[in-house]
């Protein structure tokens, strides 16, 4: 049998998604508690391997437990022995063919990025910072260039294990935020695969141009150039979220929206 | 010469504002900064004394530096100094007669609630919870009691130092929040000063009301009878935000809306 589940996580404190012998990752802390509910060692599989203080609004994961637990057990144990800042939201049965990662449509991602004079405080951790004012058309017209199908090498991690760099990217939207004293901007990205850093170096390079160190133009360059060497420093991981996979509904994988919205008004 | 600070943070890793001998509270941070810019001992007041694991949009404080520094410095100086969970966001000079706490004409808190089946990863300690599904016109009919002018003892921590219980509330406000899977709720409170625990020990009695397990005419009751037993529990600090003071404009404290919106759709 095999069972899915959708996890919410907020990845400061953990060393990636990714097993370590450390034991302070979201994947060992996730195996740690099912095995608590299982009574059988757990080895887990998730749609997309998240960095060192990434954040998931929805991690998908699958597994093949031995013992027979209701859907409710799934949550709910597991849940009692995981840590606070992770929870499982949901578990279903779902057919042996289903792969968690293999069989996503496609990825989304949202980052959130504070521009102010001063840092964040109270957003530590959930935002990136740009002290930088930044021009909204400059920076759309950077995403703009990103859109569709290309080989993203300038923005690829030299650890990045994906077979291709070709990636096509299904979204970029950025919305704004103005406040009385900053602005936040939101950045959603979807596409079929992200390769490893990919948004975090891409972020990098969308604030040169709309902040004005440097030109569309520029952008164009670096990503004919494939090279790594010329893109911008990988931004901070702080203000990325992973919101989820997109399977086919054939699947019967929840479609819930496990975005949220922070309401301080 | 008096200098006043806006101050933002998130309160799950103090012990509140209070100083403390173990130094694990804001007011020591702070203090601990703010020295390595003046080059002395500095001890500072604050609008409102957060509970442990409460969080600030913008704590007001004020102190009396014998060094001469520009503005921008107590600003970037003191935030270098800081743990990052904790920044300055301004700095003004104020007339000496000016004070934190006895200027400020009323206090704003936020409530943020998520109500879902399963408890939250992501949002952990930036939400309280409460599984149990709640009524809207219940807690509104709660809330309405609470309006007005009120002997608030009953919601009154046996540790309170005020001289009165009795203090105006002029506002609460509660705004929903629906979501595919859960729904957030945002408590707006406004009164001229409020009690220790007051917003915790009232949010618990709400939820008794809003999900059904105690009728208004409990919270009369409660009310009426000035007394901490008969009320709810404490309820987590976890979603609580102190969003400021607000002061006369003639002291000439900058009145800038620093509650933020967390924008994932």
């Amino acid at each position: 049998m095999r069972v899915a589940l959708g996890l919410s996580y907020f990845g400061a404190p953990y060393q990636g998604w990714q097993s370590q012998p450390s034991a302070q990752t979201v994947q060992d802390q996730l195996e740690l508690a099912l095995e608590g509910v299982a009574g059988h060692t757990v080895r887990v599989s998730c749609a997309g391997r998240t960095d060192a203080g990434v954040h998931a609004c929805l991690q998908v994961v699958h597994f093949d437990p031995m013992a027979t637990r209701k859907m409710q057990s799934w949550v709910r144990g597991t849940n009692a022995n995981l840590p606070r800042d992770i929870a499982v939201q949901w578990a279903v049965a779902v057919s042996d063919d289903f792969h968690s990662r293999s069989s996503a449509l496609s990825r989304r991602y949202v980052y959130l990025l504070k521009q102010s004079a001063v840092r964040p405080g109270l957003e530590m951790g959930r935002v990136g910072w740009s002290f930088r004012p930044l021009d909204f058309d400059r920076l759309r017209a950077a995403a703009d260039l990103l859109l569709g199908e290309h080989d993203f090498s300038a923005f690829r991690a030299s650890q990045c294990q994906a077979l291709s760099p070709i990636k096509n990217m299904l979204r970029l939207d950025i919305a704004r935020f103005p406040q009385s004293d900053c602005c936040y901007y939101r950045f959603d990205f979807e596409a079929n695969a992200f390769l490893h850093h990919m948004i975090r170096n891409i972020m990098g390079c969308l604030l040169m141009v709309g902040d004005g160190r440097c030109d569309t133009d520029w952008l164009r360059h670096v990503m004919v150039s494939k090279s790594r060497q010329l893109a911008a420093p990988t931004f901070s991981a702080d203000g990325l979220y992973f919101l989820g996979p997109r399977y086919a509904p054939h699947w019967g994988i929840p479609d819930k929206d496990h975005g949220f919205h922070w309401l301080l008004a």
